[in-house]
């Protein structure tokens, strides 16, 4: 079918491109002329400005924005002069659900139907499949059927799930239409908390297994430390390229973020291109948010939220505060760098 | 090649048919004569005491340990009589790492070999195969390796690792030496700390999708209750079963676990047959220990051990000094059950 | 000076007694006419209603709404149409400081002032006087400063701070203006944010004094239970009422609420009175969603939370999608309740 | 009475001149002839060495060493030969209550009274007295018990715990005999882990209160970062040395802690002398290893500890996972330091 597609980063170009391999005829537009170029050099109608977008289309209208969060209510606010009862405008980027609920509600009046849309698959999608929770009207979602099967993976070479033969819907073909305004931002926010906590789970875990060789170092002696009570458990060097590499097959714990973790190691086991701080972009924090409203305890969600907030030096004044107290009531100086 | 399989549990049986299958000679024995009788009907030769088995099998021998952990130290103090120098024995159980050294230090001048090998992949090994994380001397897991062929996996169909082509080793069919002994031990028990972490993230992100229609609910208005400010913001009803499903096409958190995940909730959302008192086996507190040995931050790891014990009630006396303590500041009394 | 009290509930009917022993001129009114009536014969002066309240003030008014958070702005709403510009409304209840902020703008129109108290101290203030934490109007802050005086603890006998001889304000005296509206609360919120990990750290310990004694009863052995490796480390029977009145001595976690602790303990040890469902009231909550608006790691207080949360059987879902994936992947059943 | 001091550090001094002040008869020594001669001139009876020192005494003899958690086994070596049966040994430092367990056992044989005394107190000790928790033969600790009245801070001015009237013992006095050898270094150790959470509670807190002008500050709109949502909620430039110092009066968090947290803020609120690196001297880790023997859930306890771990770079590994992580499935890059 016929899409416009706003916004040509990582994301929205590989997306533009995945649909018009499958014959989809889209009509792409940019701040970046560079961005559109490139795009139609892969066979997307060039529009020069989202206006122009909008006249291009036939009506009804579906136009996919895939702007940063930050950006998003500025973009609709340009678009929809131009747009018309029955249009549908489609958020695909990383927005916070309850922005959904609003612009939705605000839409209402105009008739233009507003579909969120979360997207999870990175910089892979284009080949994988994007996989897509949705959440809107269902007759605007329903239109745009042809579209999200485009851009979802299908069912691919996954094992079906024991029970799901005489299910109908399209979970199996990796998009969903969960609910009504912000359903599908909602999901995907929990989705991406849910990946806080995994990839902290791992981080954890294979950090254990690096330092399993510190029964090998020498420690001092001091009032301020504790001694390593058997240094001879802890006299291991193992290989974690190789250890990831391993449970990619038949182990409990195998994931597609493992399968990413072993590839990063094989690369460079010391990860010395990263210094380690870590961004959180929203979903994280929004997830807890929505936690703590609903009263659902998110303990594991939380701790990984803030060893990224920690990994950033956030948690400074708080370890100074710490320092502080242990001075006044034990005299204790702090230890210089580079001393356990 | 011709190997002796003592302990005819779930996991003990199935990895001596796994062997059969691939036509190796496996003398089994265990306590129950049935579990015996079921393997000698799948071609294993039967012994009826680990001393029959012994006897069974031609120098050197190998001997594999299937029976829990809290037992070992019998079995091998049964078997040792038997056995003689040259002579491997094998524990595949789940055994603490510490055991490892200490029973290979003590076996050393016996000259019998010990190897630990982690094990994981549940009442699935015996299709997929089985992940083996082993410890030991060289030489002995290299006598082995025809076993261990056979029980692991292979590369089957998961894609290979970028840069794994010019790289040897037996990472990619699903068994590693990992180092000396307890090497095998120590990283299953971190490989079930992350499971322990990996299992409470899906499991807070999932109930923070279920309770997202708790703005449907009524609450009531009083000083002791928060009521919720944004009832708007949580009124979906989401279907766990299919967004379950869903992000195992293309999603970032797609995993083997959400696989089971998907499989439990299409067979009933509401998992009505379990209480929700959650078990733990042992390596997800040793994992812990280990951490703090180390001195490596494991937030998430020790509060999905934590969520754990308190699934089993084991927070009760801490919940009544909380209550306790604001009875006597606040004059608060407890609320009755029922209400939030 | 003169002032109103509207709510005579447990902190409300107090606070106008503290005021009233002071010789302060108190009109209070309440919904309930037994509460108006036993203020009355404290010497406080009865009005039938909020407006009578209104009237019986002298100009420019001050009026001090003591109701359940989620009352405030009703109350509000009958007020205003009663007050005049140079009036003063005071909420010193729990509000979230984010309704202040509201509150305050909205009322700059018609020029009353606005101003929020946290007020800590429960039960025990009427004795020990009011911790205040204040946010609002200079000047209409200066405006009270004679009923602060009063309703706080003042300097009373705990040692004066190091460094604090030169420095003015009145934080000594127990009642300060943290700044512009909603500092008050904000102060406050985040006071029972401390309030809640505080409470949870005590919880924790004496929980894992009291256990000290597992070492002491059978355990059984399978599969599934870990067995405790070192039983003769945990012998001991310790006296937590014992324990708690040695801490206030001396120690350096000595506190109030330790010294709660010890009297509950001393009364009944077990707490046999109390079910262990903790309630949390809103100021932990938003302690939390301020933390993660500033990226500022609050791992302690999350935690402390999420054990109120959990407390309440809130966990529940969780640790049943944590059974059904142990079920799936290794066929593990839960065992029943009163086995660990 | 008479006793024996070794060790006269920070602790073993001040305890020596308190126990001098109030009359007793001290005999100390240490590796430093300085220290040895600083104590001289408060009366104290040098000794040149431990074998020395038990010369001097009186059968039967009391000697109480004060030395680093890492030499007592040591100490001991060198001063059992001089001891004979009757005698008293007190380890008063930060040992692992299980070091005393086995201490005690392999003194049995000797009928030397091995006793293991936690103390709290710190640098404060000489003038509030030393809370101490006490394990060991009831003989022993009774005939100590000049020794422990005299460190004890006894009653002073804090009050009675409503209920403890009628009960008698030494708990109200700052010292208590908490059971056999091992209970007061166990009670001691989960003070520490008590303590630890709390320091991490007031930390934690103080930092959300520091950031709360965090809408004052400008922040950039990319698709990496979180745009802080309601910048008008967070302009509040708070004092927390006046505000610590407000919550010493009255509320419901004032501790000694507290106190020792608002001197810190009133020398220097923005703790420029520490850089932030927290060590943790052993009872943290320990208690958080008995929490998981117990299964008795410490989330509070445990976060606190981490956090120390992470004050001194030891998740660098863990968020350079992430961030690889992160840049493997959405080529997301690391922001420099600098940037949220």
């Amino acid at each position: 079918m016929q899409i416009g597609m706003i916004g040509l980063g990582r994301m929205g170009a590989n997306m533009a491109r995945r649909l018009l391999r499958d014959g989809h005829h889209c009509i792409v537009s940019d701040r970046s002329p560079q961005a559109v170029q490139a795009l139609a050099q892969d066979k997307a109608d060039a529009a020069g400005s989202p206006a122009e977008l909008v006249k291009k289309l036939a009506r009804p209208r579906a136009v996919w924005l895939m702007v940063p969060a930050a950006v998003v209510d500025e973009a609709i606010a340009d678009l929809v002069p131009h747009l018309e009862a029955g249009d549908i405008l489609i958020d695909g980027g990383n927005s916070y659900y309850v922005d959904d609920i609003r612009r939705a509600k605000a839409l209402a009046a105009t008739q233009i139907d507003y579909v969120d849309v979360g997207t999870s698959g990175g910089v892979w999608g284009l080949e994988r499949g994007y996989c897509m929770m949705i959440g809107g009207p269902q007759a605007a979602v329903e239109r745009l059927d042809p579209v999200f099967r485009t851009l979802a993976p299908g069912p691919g070479d996954i094992a079906r799930t024991a029970g799901r033969e005489t299910l109908a819907g399209t979970a199996e073909m990796g998009y969903l239409h969960c609910g009504p305004s912000g359903a599908g931002h909602f999901v995907k926010m929990v989705h991406n908390g849910i990946e806080y906590g995994l990839m902290a789970a791992y981080a954890e875990g294979l950090s254990i297994l690096r330092a399993a060789d510190i029964g090998t170092k020498e420690s001092e002696a001091d009032a301020e430390t504790t001694p390593l009570r058997d240094p001879d458990l802890y006299r291991y060097s193992l290989n974690l390229a190789d250890i990831t590499e391993l449970w990619r097959r038949g182990s409990v714990i195998s994931s597609w973020l493992l399968d990413l973790t072993a590839a990063a190691l094989v690369e460079d086991p010391s990860l010395a291109r990263f210094a380690g701080r870590v961004s959180d972009s929203g979903e994280g924090r929004w997830t807890i948010r929505a936690a703590i409203d609903e009263a659902v305890p998110a303990p594991v969600l939380s701790a990984a939220l803030y060893a990224r907030f920690s990994s950033r030096g956030e948690a400074e004044f708080e370890n100074k505060l710490m320092s502080a107290m242990r001075y006044e009531f034990g005299g204790h100086l702090e230890k210089p760098a580079g001393k356990q």
